[in-house]
């Protein structure tokens, strides 16, 4: 059978259930859904080892928030999805401690910059805290990390954020990801929260060893929005839908290599998701309104 | 019938082919191959109307250069890939007179960015030769334009072209844009040339106003590299290919709309590419060596 | 005597009241100071030929905002900020008709980057206006033109410029450029508004021809922030007030030629007052408050 | 007395030199000249604490490469220069063992782009090796670190680093900032290289935790180019030429206070002097060419 390749746990299974036929019921999964400030937040929750081993992901809490309506811009469109994003995190994080927010990837590759992009909106308080405690009180200290990618860092985004935690200490670790989906409807439209870490690149590139508190000693969330499709995914699921009996997935990877399906204008529109994230994290982590970061961001 | 979006002659002719079965013979259209310095070089003559409303294109020549092999890197891939450019624009050119290149596109965004990109790497002499005509009399004389694209400037490229030649005055435009191609194989791996101006933006969005003798009042020359694919072309394609008898063009235009399909590392291989057109462009332009132009342009 | 360089009215009179000792009156030249939005606004008004040839520029009116205090970051100092400039630029030109503002400068140089940086907070309006002409009929049609510099376009600003508003047709250009002060109490601190048009590059480079109603054939106004002060100029003022009776200006520009002054953190003071200036002129032609700027911006 | 700011061991001397009247001999400090590559090279050893507390800098080697004829760009004005930076390196690091290249300052802030600038010219082959060590075997394994700036990221560049350092185990670690100077002569001319490590930010902001052998526990050696000579500084070397009997520094800190003085055209200077230093550090690690260099770059 052909693998389509999605980071969305929802996918996983989506794709489970057309493989099954959606006649059987999916032993080790539950999943809820409901809607929060006009939009709607999927939770998958994989509970065992067979939910594990039949989705391909990690025993955790997967939160799907669907951003479709964003790009209708009606009122509130970019307040209200901070608040579901900052809302989501905020459930899944322990309330105190120092943290630490990785962006993943390139940012001069647009497809893979949500991760950079999204520390620009970061609010960056380690440092004032310690330099003032007194005037900083009410803040809750975070530092950032801009991993770069293996091929002009020679190190592992794995290693590197090991290092800086053993000196930063957090509490707790977000890291901020592009994804890859199966379905285009989903790309720029989608955001993803997990509480089980991540393994950095699996959106546009090849997967390195993962971010998880196995691996870094502390809880690792991550947060990400799928930018791509893959082509060969893309290319299955059409052929499928038009009847066709058996997909050659040699063939089709062949022909599709190196190839992702991305909007447009991904330019814009990942710099405003990423913005989105930014702030959603700084909901969920400062005491703070969505003007006071426009005025301490500016 | 599905219609499928191309930008390149060659690929026009092709589809006309697949149309008709191959068994008719193209009328009012010639097309001749060879081999330049190493990379596959196609011809192709619009010869009168009858080509036009076949390709959809105006009668004149144009060029296909295959830069597969360019990414396998192989001895002098580079210099050798100036020289065919460099050699197939002073086939199409006037040899005299002062020229402006304009590079249409969007820098902010990579699929977009060939024209922008391209004049980076141009010799840019005219205020030169103005200023010191004696050292500088072995120079043709080169400005060049960013027009930028029109939700930024409010101004169209062709309405914005027209007034600075007015100004410049030159023997000739050479406009340099991004392409869409109907085959993934042929993205930043193909430059098309062309003699019969060219129409803005037609590479990843709505087609403007034309950049051609008539709207100008000067030879336009085009020289475009295809960094995308429409992907409800490939979609369509991919179904055909799998013998899906008829392919809904409605329902895969709304489901792929607004989408393209590019390579994974395409910044890189827009980066690189526009060099060669830049320096392919020089190469036509001034009696230079490429060592020359990099002491030059560093 | 020593030449101390300005492109401030303001400094222009200063500079004539030092070399006279400030006992004579200077002919031809009105003064008047006010407060406005708790911004200190002068305004000096050229008259005629004795005030064209004591201050060195063309007779007009220039408005000199003082901006010190806005790096206070007191209540509301960013949108008095635009106010103040919004306000005076609505003094100065027609309330009717199309306008194109040029950004004049390099963006790529931080102190030089104050036109291309404004015209990022323009709201550009004129294609809108002509395909959608009911929806938009509330605005005024604004074109904006990044004349990029000599060096790497071959072509004047003020040939660009002529060409196209040739095309555009505007009732009026405003041509933002960065300025050279005397004083660095004035660099990123200081609005100057002129209605006689402007050099372009005076600020951080050479003198090239001038953008005013003999050379555009529409009126000109200008805006401009001083980024940087000249070195020369610096030293001697400062050998001056430290008592040298005679500054040696042939050894001074030698020892000091090519550099310049600025603040340290350049780059953000000039990112922060060129989008006072982009909404300063928003708020002057369009209907609009800030809020509404900066959804439409976003 | 006037403190003048210099983070150059070469003008430490000559400050000592000029404060003493040049009547006395300075202990603990060793000065040699000679040309190299066409450039003179002046080594200053600081020998014990003497020396320390006369020049205010620990005991170690400091070569200071003068490029001033770099810009007249006469044959081989590039290749001589990195070689120069490149031998220099050879004579003060370790021959085996990996390494780690730190690029501290802020990209967005020209004068103090040189670190993060130097890294885009840095062969990275940690990975490489890693992944591939018989095809790699000819390289000596070199990761990058872009430190960033405190306020952007909360963790200071000595702690990020010491991280970093304890996953990738360098045998040495070399650490490139921007400088300040005394001398605008030297700005963008100089480059100096030390086996004392660093402390970052002292070109152009706050000094931080230093980065040496004390706080990272492998040897740190430095490299650096003066951006950017002290307002003030410059100031009071005027007045003093000028026969200001005493320079008030307090009022001289205060009117000059958060300015700088660079060269006009610092962006260019600053990216060229940066590849120089880059290539200089792979010529002095790697047993390459620069043709080659420049293959694997581009």
């Amino acid at each position: 059978m052909f693998t389509k390749r999605t980071d969305l746990a929802l996918e996983a299974r989506e794709l489970w259930q057309e493989s099954a036929q959606r006649t059987s019921r999916l032993a080790g999964v539950k999943a809820t859904k409901q809607k929060q400030e006009g939009y709607p937040v999927t939770q998958v929750d994989i509970l065992d080892q067979r939910g594990e081993e039949a989705l391909g992901k990690p025993v955790g809490t997967y939160l799907t928030i669907d951003l479709t309506t964003f790009w209708q811009r009606k009122a509130d469109f970019f307040e209200r999805a901070v608040r579901v994003v900052g809302q989501a995190l905020k459930g899944l994080v322990p309330p105190e401690g120092p943290v630490l927010v990785v962006g993943l990837g390139n940012r001069a590759m647009t497809p893979d910059a949500v991760g950079p992009l999204t520390l620009d909106s970061i609010l960056v308080t380690r440092h004032l805290i310690s330099a003032m405690p007194r005037q900083f009180s009410g803040f809750r200290p975070v530092s950032v990390f801009r991993s770069g990618v293996l091929g002009t860092t020679g190190v592992e985004s794995a290693e590197a954020v090991r290092g800086l935690a053993a000196e930063v200490k957090p509490a707790l670790i977000i890291a901020v990801d592009a994804l890859a989906s199966r379905r285009v409807g989903r790309v720029c439209a989608t955001v993803q929260l997990a509480d089980t870490g991540i393994i950095p690149g699996s959106g546009v590139g090849n997967h390195r060893s993962a971010l998880n508190r196995d691996t870094l000693g502390v809880p690792v969330f991550s947060i990400g929005i799928p930018t791509v499709v893959d082509a060969a995914t893309l290319a299955a699921d059409l052929l499928e839908e038009a009847g066709a009996e058996r997909v050659d997935e040699e063939a089709l990877r062949a022909s599709q290599q190196n190839l992702m399906v991305t909007p447009r204008d991904i330019d814009a529109q990942v710099r405003d998701l990423s913005k989105v994230v930014g702030y959603g994290i700084n909901w969920a982590l400062q005491d703070l309104e969505i003007e006071e970061m426009n005025a301490l961001l500016s």
